[in-house]
């Protein structure tokens, strides 16, 4: 590519956004380039403001322009339930899903011996803390069902056995929508298990 | 939505790249913010400061940082073929397949009457002010094989005649590695009529 040292440096910070591979980056790039004044100098301005603007949450680890965040200072929601997530990504699924109306707590991850990630790298110890204050009634663990979300899980359950709070984890089953000739035997299996009558 | 009018716009703005949804811009927004100091500054800096140097080639319509561009500067190509092609993304195809030593003319699009983009809309004049420099002995039409690129490839060689100058088209046939099985009619056929001696 003879497009200069710039463009290619261009292309190849685009290509490490998720879901952008190479030639997606260059589309972009060229897209950008053909478009300076509508849609890269906003860009490059919308990346830099937010990024000075947007910090965690000092409470629950979300990404808000104000600390403590828009869903801990929300006068509507309730305090007494706490929703266990891993990412800030995981906060905004659960907002979009419009049926939660308690406050979240971002682990930052999950534990993963093997990539050098203990219980001191997620935020565990300030879950606890608010968990301990005493004005928490339940906390909800909405970890991915995966072996990683699912062991953090267990540990997490662990350490808040203690301070006698509810602990709930959210539903396996079939996927609204979903067919069951399409489904893993893991989850039919779980949905057999925790039928519900009718 | 609760993560910030900021965010949201971020999230909206990366969603208009080619190549990003709104699933995976939210995606790329949350790399972006987890990532700040390694990603998010350095990208917004690099389409400020890109976006400042770029420009379109004065002669050619390619993007670089110089004008004339690194192509229409190169000592090594020759200036007595121009390769005609839509956007400046076809330069950067061309480029990758390494086999062309010539310069480039962009014409910005193609002709598209329904969406009111005419002759004067593309650098049509431009391309036969270089060709009638009598520098150039032959004009390659790379437009796409598609319906609008295949009119616009006819009205330039039209207007080109009266210039006696070589006029070629890419070749149509069996794209390499492609499977027969898969081809559509019009290429396979296309292929056949134009076989060669072997």
């Amino acid at each position: 590519m003879q497009a200069g040292a710039q463009i290619e440096e261009l292309v190849s910070m685009l290509a490490k956004l998720p879901g952008l591979g190479p030639r997606s980056a260059r589309r972009a790039a060229l897209f950008l380039l053909q478009n300076k004044q509508r849609w890269m100098l906003p860009l490059a301005k919308t990346l830099q403001t937010t990024a000075e603007q947007i910090a965690p949450c000092e409470i629950c680890g979300n990404l808000d322009s104000l600390s403590p965040c828009q869903i801990c200072r929300a006068p509507e929601r309730t305090n007494r339930l706490i929703c266990v997530v891993e990412q800030v990504g995981d906060v905004w699924a659960m907002e979009r899903a419009r049926s939660y109306n308690g406050h979240y707590h971002v682990l930052g991850g999950t534990l993963s011996p093997l990539d050098g990630v203990g219980p001191d790298d997620l935020r565990i110890a300030s879950l606890l803390e608010r968990v301990n204050t005493g004005a928490v009634d339940e906390v909800i663990l909405a970890l991915n069902a995966t072996i990683d979300g699912q062991t953090t899980a267990h540990y997490v359950a662990d350490r808040l056995k203690a301070s006698a709070v509810r602990l709930t984890r959210l539903a396996h089953g079939v996927p609204i929508g979903g067919e069951l000739d399409y489904l893993d035997e893991g989850t039919l299996a779980t949905a057999l298990h925790s039928r519900k009558p009718v």
